[in-house]
This record gives C-alpha cells, sequence and structure tokens, in this order.
C-alpha cells in the first residue's frame, strides 16, 4: 500500500479524523431542558461555589488538550500550526479508540515560549491534562518545566517523555531477550532534541553508566563551547571518557545505538565498529538511521524503528492512551520518574519479549490497561 | 418536573455532555498507518506547502470554538470558567444534534479584553469560527469588534447577535399576527447589556423608527452623563423624545416591550400605560420581567419568554446552529447585517404564526436548513 497516497486521499475523504458527539439524547423539549436552559443553570450555579464540581458535573476529567505549536512536526521540521492538525487528530483518536481518552488538538499559531505557557495556563479550566506535541528545543523544555511548576493538571510532553518511556521499555526488554545488564550498557544517543535529552535522562536516572550524546557537531562533552544550558547539564553526567569527535568516533564499542535524529546517518561500517552484537534503536521517521536488514547484516542482534512496517516498532503511541488514562483516573498532577519507569516496566512486561517483538504492537488492547494500573501515586 | 435536580443528576451520572470521536476505522495496523504514522506525514507536508489545505484535509472547516470567558453565564453572573462549562457543553450538542457542526468549548482563565482577543488569535489555525459566549458587556463589544477585523474566519457572539436575530425574528411574526408595520412600532428595550445593545442595532438597521433603550438607572438619552462609548453612541440613534425618567415613565406609550434585564421588572400597571394590545417579550432568565398570564391579563396582544415552559420561547438555539451551517458551508468571513437580517426573516418564515406560536421550536428540524440557506455572500 502507498501510505502517502492513501492517507491523503483517506483525509481528503472524511474531511479530517475527529468529530464532537453528544453523550446525552437531545431529541425532546424536556432533553433540552436538562442538557441547557433552565436546568444547566443549576449545575452552573453548583460549580460556581465549588470550582472541583468541575471534575464531576463535566467532560473536564476525560479531557486532554493535545497542543502544538507545528514547530516540529514528526520529522518533518516546522511546517506551521496548520500542518500539525492532522497528526494531532491522529493523536485525538488514539487517545479515544485505545483508552477512552476525550483529547482535543489545538495547534496555535505563536512560537514564543512566554505565549505557549500562558495559553496552557488560560484553558486550564477545560482540560484534566494537557499533552504537548511536536514543539521544538529547547523551548519545549522550558514549556515543559514551566508548566509542571505552574498548573494544577498533568503536562506530558510526548516527544519528550513519551519517547524516553517507550525506548526504555524497549530497552528493558531488548536486555531480557539478550540477557544483558541495562546498568553496565555503553549506550549512544544520536539527535539532542527533546527526545534525546529525555532519553538521557531517563537513563541516566535508571543507572546507566555509560552514556555519550550526540548532536550536529558531534559527541557532547563538559565544555563543549556552543551548548545551550540543557545540554550543558547533560554534559555533566555523560561522556565520562570525553570523547571527542563525531558520531564515526563515539560509537565505537558502544552496546547501544539509540537513534533520533536524521535518516542514513548510521552507516554499515560503524556498527562493525560497535561492540559485539549491539542493539540498534534507529528511530528516525520516516527513514531511519540505519534500515534493519543492514543493521543486521553489519552485526546487530536486536533492530527496532519507528515505523509500523518493520519488527519492532518503538512508537509513543504505545504509551500515552495508558499514560493518560492512569493520571486522569488518579487524578494524579505529577508525572514523577518514578511513574516513568514504572511505566515503561508495566510496557515491557505485558509481552515475553523475542528478537523481533520487543513490544506489543500498538493494536494490542491489553497495553493500555496495562499501563494505567502503572500509574500510581507515591508518597 | 424538577429542572434543576434532574439536571444535575444527569450531568453527575454523564459526567459532562461531549465527547470526541473518531470518524474513521482505527482497527488495524493499516488504519494506523494512514490516520497516523506514517501515511500522515504526506497529509502535513501537502498543508505544509498550501496553507488552504487545512479546510479540505482536517476537520477544521466542520470546526467552531465555543469560548467564554464565564463573567456573564446565563442570567447567573460571573461565576468563573469552570462554571461556564456546562452552558457552553450544552451549545456544543446542541450545535452537532441540530446543525452537525463540531463545536468545541474552552472556558479560558482570564478576562482581560486583549488577552481573550490574542487567545482567539493563537486558536484560529485550529478552527472554522468562533462563537463567543457569556462574556460580559462592555468588554464583549470590545472583544468582538476587534476579533471581526483581524480574524479570518467568522466570529459570532451569541449573547449579542444571536439574541438580536431571534428577537428580530420573534418580531417579525408577531406583527405578522398583528398586522403592524415594524416600522412604525415604538419599541422600549429594558437592558443595556450584550442583548440589549444589539437589539437595538439591528432595529435600528431596519428602520425601526422609534426606540428608548433604558438601563438601571433609567432611559438613555443623547448626552445623559455616565454612558459609556457603547451606549453614548446609541443615545444619538434612540430616544428622539429625549425622555428622561425610569421604566415607569419610558414604557408609556410604547407598542412593544423587549425585556432582556431581571425578572419582575415590567408590573401589571406599566402594561396598562403602553399602546393597546402591545407585544411583550420579557425574556430575563429564568424569571421574566412579567408572567405571562399577567401580561396578558394586562392587554398583552403576544408574549413571549425565554423560557420552554410557556408558548413563545424566545431563545438563541433556534439560530446558531443553523448560522455557522450556513457560515461554515459557504466559507463567509464576515456576518454582516444583511446576513442576520436574511437569517431572521428566514427563521421567521418556517412557519405561519399564531399568537401562540410566533416562532418554531427549537426541535423543528426545518429550522436549521432555512436558516443556512438565507447565510448567503452578497457582493
Amino acid at each position: 500500500m502507498d501510505y502517502n497516497e492513501e492517507s491523503l486521499k483517506l483525509h481528503q475523504l472524511k474531511r479530517g479524523k475527529i468529530e464532537i458527539r453528544s453523550k446525552v439524547e437531545l431529541k425532546t423539549k424536556d432533553d433540552l431542558s436538562l442538557a441547557y436552559t433552565p436546568g444547566v443553570a443549576a449545575v452552573s450555579s453548583a460549580i460556581g461555589i465549588d470550582k472541583k464540581l468541575s471534575w464531576k458535573l463535566t467532560n473536564r476529567a476525560n479531557q486532554v488538550a493535545i497542543i502544538s505549536d507545528g514547530t516540529a512536526i514528526l520529522g518533518l521540521g516546522n511546517l506551521g500550526p496548520e500542518a500539525a492538525m492532522p497528526v494531532m487528530e491522529g493523536k485525538a483518536i488514539i487517545f479515544k479508540e485505545f483508552a477512552g481518552v476525550d483529547a482535543f488538538p489545538l495547534c496555535i499559531k505563536t512560537t514564543d515560549v512566554e505565549e505557549i505557557i500562558n495559553f496552557c495556563k488560560l484553558i486550564e479550566p477545560s482540560f484534566g491534562g494537557i499533552n504537548l506535541e511536536d514543539i521544538s528545543a529547547p523551548r519545549c523544555f522550558t514549556i515543559l518545566k514551566r508548566l509542571e511548576n505552574e498548573l494544577s493538571i498533568p503536562v506530558f510532553h510526548d516527544d519528550q517523555d513519551g519517547t524516553a518511556i517507550v525506548v526504555l521499555a524497549a530497552l528493558i526488554n531488548a536486555c531480557r531477550v539478550t540477557k544483558k545488564d541495562i546498568k553496565k550498557l555503553k549506550i549512544i544517543i544520536n539527535g539532542a532534541g527533546a527526545a534525546g535529552i529525555a532519553i538521557t535522562r531517563l537513563l541516566i536516572n535508571q543507572g546507566v553508566a555509560d552514556i555519550i550524546l550526540v548532536d550536529s557537531l558531534g559527541a557532547i562533552y563538559d565544555g563543549r563551547p556552543d551548548l545551550n544550558d540543557f545540554k550543558v547539564q547533560i554534559a555533566k553526567q555523560t561522556n565520562e571518557s570525553k570523547i571527542i569527535g563525531g558520531l564515526e568516533k563515539a560509537v565505537i564499542g558502544c552496546d547501544v545505538f539509540i537513534g533520533v535524529s536524521r535518516g542514513n546517518l548510521l552507516k554499515f561500517e560503524m556498527i562493525k565498529t560497535m561492540a559485539i552484537n549491539p542493539i540498534i534503536f534507529a528511530m528516525a521517521n520516516p527513514n531511519p538511521e540505519i534500515l534493519p536488514d543492514q543493521a543486521l547484516l553489519a552485526g546487530a542482534s536486536i533492530v527496532g524503528t519507528g515505523r509500523s512496517d518493520f519488527p519492532n516498532q518503538i512508537n509513543n503511541a504505545l504509551v500515552f492512551p495508558g499514560l493518560f488514562r492512569g493520571l486522569l483516573d488518579q487524578q494524579i498532577v505529577h508525572i514523577t520518574n518514578e511513574i516513568k519507569v514504572n511505566v515503561a516496566n508495566a510496557l515491557a512486561y505485558t509481552i515475553t519479549p523475542t528478537k523481533n517483538q520487543i513490544l506489543p504492537l500498538i493494536t494490542d488492547k491489553n497495553v493500555v490497561n496495562a499501563i494505567a494500573k502503572a500509574v500510581k501515586k507515591h508518597y
């Protein structure tokens, strides 16, 4: 199937993918009098007296805003808010289909950090949570951090934490298959945007001792000029051997390659220089850093990509529906590292992994429940 | 039926009234590949090149934002954005049930004019139109005016134009029943908020020669101190005989009373002083300015209220679904006076009016089509 052509046809035929529906009957005058005036006045009055009742008397408790400024759409880059909408509508229907969450896409016409933060504050009374999406780094780090501190509903940036959680789950299961100890791995992460930084942070939190983060200018090390604040911080916790140089040099001897960068960056010969039977997650979309057959030929033990048409798809869509189901059901505000790790483990342990299936399929209906159950408050 | 109690029960049982649904299948891996990655990349890329395609490839063309700051909820006043949500969810499901329009409520945490205007600008790429709701006067006049000038999608404030249109329709039919000439009526409008000002403007536009607008301090006249800019403008076009005084004095000799104020303000004795067989629209919610039986006893020929449990309900819900259906279908940006008048006429002429039915019922399925057809571009 030509996904591009067929997808364009589908979107044109249906004119988008979401719709708003009523949960109540609206046929008679009495239906109207209860759902709307005059009856609704009693509901508004009750919430006016006790704002917390909005969680019980409106759809808020099940409602998530998917917010994007369109600056980092998939692997396509900054195409603007209008172009982000098809992706966000896609996320919205995945939210509903897999987790029963009502998510509504708001693609907004600004790239200003303060304006985006303020926008989220303005809509807080209407939602139970916020899913940030496809907002470019490094702005996304500031936005997420500020909103986590300043809002009373959970805020999640899928490109950061969604990716980090699904990569951790994939890595846990790759280790189960290959009988490796995750803490002893030497891991190279190629790409230091939203995903790369968040993966690095979560793996450090998991006690992975040896990580090298590589951006377009080469390995990040403590003291490298030109680093932004977020990379400066990461540099202090990674690249212990202080390797200076490009991917070609940094990849030597690594057990794991995690690519969240661009297509075709990882060469056959580079894999040859890695540790024996390395694990390769080539997650660039739509073109992976190396094609699976090439990576396997070069000696990789396990290869994952972001794509649905290869084995071992490592995709955020495995995480966000169940995560928000759990957050909303338990009215949890802060997505702690403990929650992220629990979710990654829950996701990993939904299956007995094999070389060709280290993660469950997105269509696997068990995943959401397993993840939602793993989302718990810890005191 | 105790509407208040039953409505609270319904809202608690259903936890609000709206939900987000998918318009496409999402069962198989191929479904996901078309609705989401990788297929969706082609759709986003296409819109990235030509933003206008967002009208064809996303739900935007059928999507309306219902925006409120919760400062003027029904007749309840300023109860805040959380409390506005039940009303906005009610409007959303009426939009869908009667006109197939996907409307999403955004109740926002600000009452600042510039912030509300900016908010609407930010969300423009995601919507085909904006319905402002329950935003208090006089801020609502500035907000609507500015947005009409600064956005490229239609902006409608239901409390202003929705009310004005439905009142004009009711008046047209009251005149058909009583064989009066609308242009020759002497009309008193009690209440100079969003609705009162908008009704006055539309009736002036229709050539009604003699209108007196009354606010809580009495009749508005040219030169009255304390008037805000909007009332100053109206004062120049109304109250020609320059009556100074309260409702009791201003109502004398009037053919029509239009109340958009508070309950029980119009007394039996006042109606006695009006012209013979006056028309009374006592639209305050939930308690009308005078109860219908009292008004009829005092000599009124036709009495309308905002309530569904009396005859002649004059409610905005007759207007907004069909109006937006027409605006969206024809991608009309500016809601001109001509459109408002055409819509009022279309609404009026859906029925042959009688004394006890001057407007169709909200549940009448013919109304939306008739109104949508009346929404046309004029050159």
